[in-house]
């Protein structure tokens, strides 16, 4: 909460007490914490997945109060709501008048995007793996990792690696809006929005409020960059540049993007009469943010064909590829899923032959294979109990559909009454509580979270 | 079509030559096949899916000519779908008004019905055990099988059990309709239809034609009883009652219809405002109705709340038990991949632990339950692709989910413009070629049909 504190010194605005007395709660209940219960000991599995949970819970709490206590977002509901939004890197937003907000608090709002981007690339490669939750234990052999049970050592090291990487991409990307026209100030909350796949903008009309194409196409690259496996960028950026082309996820990942960007850019070229080169970049546009579960928006795709609308909503789960800061179920379990699935009708025609489900040149093993299965059925089941339940808050079906989605998938907008052009104001108090609960269990990739809910967990 | 014939000349009405026509056409095809391909040998594993594919779609073809000949189904296309709904069980209607037919034809409509689920009885519990399809290799200890590989010898004696519970249950219902009120002619129609989970009715209102909860309580047991497995009916004939309570899917499908029907009525009372009679009345039957696939309706569901609507569409998908002619995923697969996630969760705090999936005191192989998984991952694929392909065709997001969701479930009514009060006459033909191959695919159990269209089936 430093940095924002020095943004509202900069533009001198009223957002500032509300800084400095957050900052203090927060550091004063760390420093408690920290002094009751420190410990020498390593983390346990258990212990992993508790922390996990309760470090994105808290951040949330946390993180919070600016917005609470400053005023600006008067209900602590929505505050949290919008925080736990920021942290997930969801982007969804409470809020009906974005550039009300004074420079401190847009700061916060977007720097949350971007602390959580960061958890979520240590998570997913250096934590997850270990911990062997829903199929992640494949990229073990990708960082080195400490031996099995014990949590703490050598995390160091692969975050800072990684961490690195996301620090000079951001900057990259803040230097190229600057330079594409906008202000210091617009490009690293843009940044930070793109980088983490969040998605909260400063402006109200989203990337729509720029014009011009150049501002859009530099969103367009980074918004995929920030969707592929970061241990990648890191091979690349150590001069191994074909790591993207020989990685399987990669390559599918571009594949659907061309696939799905493809029939939307036709469709709005055919029955919308967009031009050529506006239908290219804003399908690409759309694509791109939803698949990589971002959620900036340039066009209400609400008014495409319904066709194109399909493409959308399905790619909410598909979510961008393992290790990036993207949500979703991401592109390496439907991969292994549509192997498996194929496996299946084959193994009809062949009872008895071994038919290994093979990723690029590696097999992945059956128990594995079960996870990313259990994984899949856990994310609908989840879905499908969302969704139910916001219509029994009085949600229409088409509504919840698209909330329960863009909030279990960390993309933000979602369809109906919370699409592209609206925002989450009017869901009831325990709608909020729901979706704030859900972008927690799906960024966390299900797992750490539900594990605490069950009896197993707390048994010993 | 003999059968057929007898109706068209007790009421002597304008449909006869077209039953005498396409009885001669189907007869001499038949006759000219026979002779021409009769041979000796025992059937193959693959020539058995391809014969239960071509047997249906043979069925609908030359099944469709009635309607066709006749003239009261003008556009082939039509008759295609409207026989291929009939033979699959499904109850998907282009006819806009169905009282106009004659005698001869309805009869027809509905007796497609019986014999498609004649067919389902015998494949379910007969046919794909043996072929190790999604998880039905669990019921081959049900029924005496011969051995691998070979599928003609013992299937006749199995068929032959079957088949005598069906018309036993058949004749109760026919004769307590009958005694209720109903004409004998309805009541037969009407017992097609609920027997074989199909739904087509010879009033345009469907059972809602109907004054008083009679007919309709009737109607609901014995869609409920159309929904369980038909080898626990033959046990329960043979004096073993208690097999209903001891079969562990038999229990999950009572407990989901009573969840499911508890929170109908409720809303039903509470928000719509229906006398807790009426409420449990309509909610009951409408429950029963979705789950068992059947798709009668008393009630035009898409006016309850949002989340009746969901809970129905949700049971679109779940169907009901194996061995019944239900369609849908069947409760017994949905069953055992509860059980999966679960497990699937236990075992990242015990990583090390066995936990074998039980269902009732018998454990589930390995490999069925991928199997099991297999078939949902596939179900849920073509589920996917087909809404795509709808709204591609230019059907809003809503109805292509509904239509899809009922065709490929062998529903019959979905939501939005093909919900229960309409009708799929407006569907473009591209359209309905597309839903009767969903109906004939969700019928089959999906691999069957897909498995003709892979080159690995073809290739020796």
């Amino acid at each position: 909460m430093l940095l924002p504190i020095l943004v509202s010194l900069i533009y001198a605005e009223d957002d500032l007490t509300s800084f400095i007395i957050s900052a203090g709660i927060t550091g004063l209940t760390g420093l408690v914490l920290f002094f009751t219960f420190r410990t020498e000991h390593d983390l346990r599995l258990r212990e992993g997945f508790a922390l996990v949970t309760f470090a994105w819970l808290s951040f949330a709490l946390f993180g919070a109060l600016p917005f609470y206590l400053s005023g600006y977002i008067p209900s602590f509901t929505d505050a949290f709501f919008e925080t736990m939004s920021g942290f997930t890197t969801t982007g969804a937003s409470i809020l009906t008048d974005i550039e009300l907000l004074p420079h401190g608090l847009l700061f916060w709002r977007s720097f949350t995007h971007w602390i959580g981007g960061m958890g979520i690339i240590l998570l997913s490669l250096a934590v997850l793996p270990l911990l062997g939750v829903g199929g992640m234990q494949l990229y073990k052999a990708e960082v080195p990792g400490p031996e099995h049970d014990k949590l703490k050592p050598r995390i160091k090291d692969t975050a800072k690696i990684l961490w690195e990487v996301y620090l000079l991409i951001s900057v990259v990307q803040m230097v190229l809006l600057y330079l594409a026209g906008m202000n210091v100030f617009d490009s690293i909350c843009h940044t930070f929005g793109t980088m983490a796949t969040g998605g909260f903008s400063t402006k109200n009309a989203s990337i729509g409020h720029y014009q011009g194409a150049t501002i859009h196409y530099i969103i367009i690259i980074f918004m995929l960059i920030a969707g592929i496996n970061f241990s990648l960028h890191y091979k690349a950026l150590r001069g191994r540049v074909s790591s993207y082309w020989k990685d399987p996820e990669t390559r599918f990942f571009f594949f659907l993007i061309g696939a799905g960007s493809s029939i939307i850019i036709a469709e709005l070229y055919l029955s919308q009469h967009y031009s050529l080169f506006e239908g290219l970049q804003k399908g690409l546009f759309q694509v791109i943010s939803i698949i990589t579960t971002t959620g900036y928006g340039t066009d209400d795709y609400e008014k495409w064909s319904s066709s194109s609308q399909v493409i959308l909503f399905l790619f909410m789960f598909l979510g961008g590829c393992a290790g990036s800061t993207a949500g979703g179920i991401k592109i390496m379990r439907s991969l292994v899923m549509v192997k498996f699935a194929l496996n299946e009708i084959k193994k009809l025609i062949h009872p008895n032959a071994v038919l290994p489900i093979r990723i690029g040149d590696r097999t992945i093993p059956k128990d594995v294979v079960g996870n990313i299965a259990g994984f899949f059925l856990i994310y609908l089941g989840i879905f499908v109990c969302g969704v139910l339940f916001m219509t029994l808050l009085g949600i229409d079906f088409m509504s919840s559909l698209g909330a329960v989605a863009a909030s279990i998938g960390n993309i933000g907008p979602g369809l109906g009454s919370v699409g592209p052009t609206d925002n989450y104001a009017h869901i009831p108090q325990l709608g909020k509580w729901t979706l704030s609960f859900l972008m927690l269990v799906g960024r966390l990739e299900i797992y750490p979270v539900i594990i605490l809910l069950t009896p197993t967990f707390w048994k010993e």
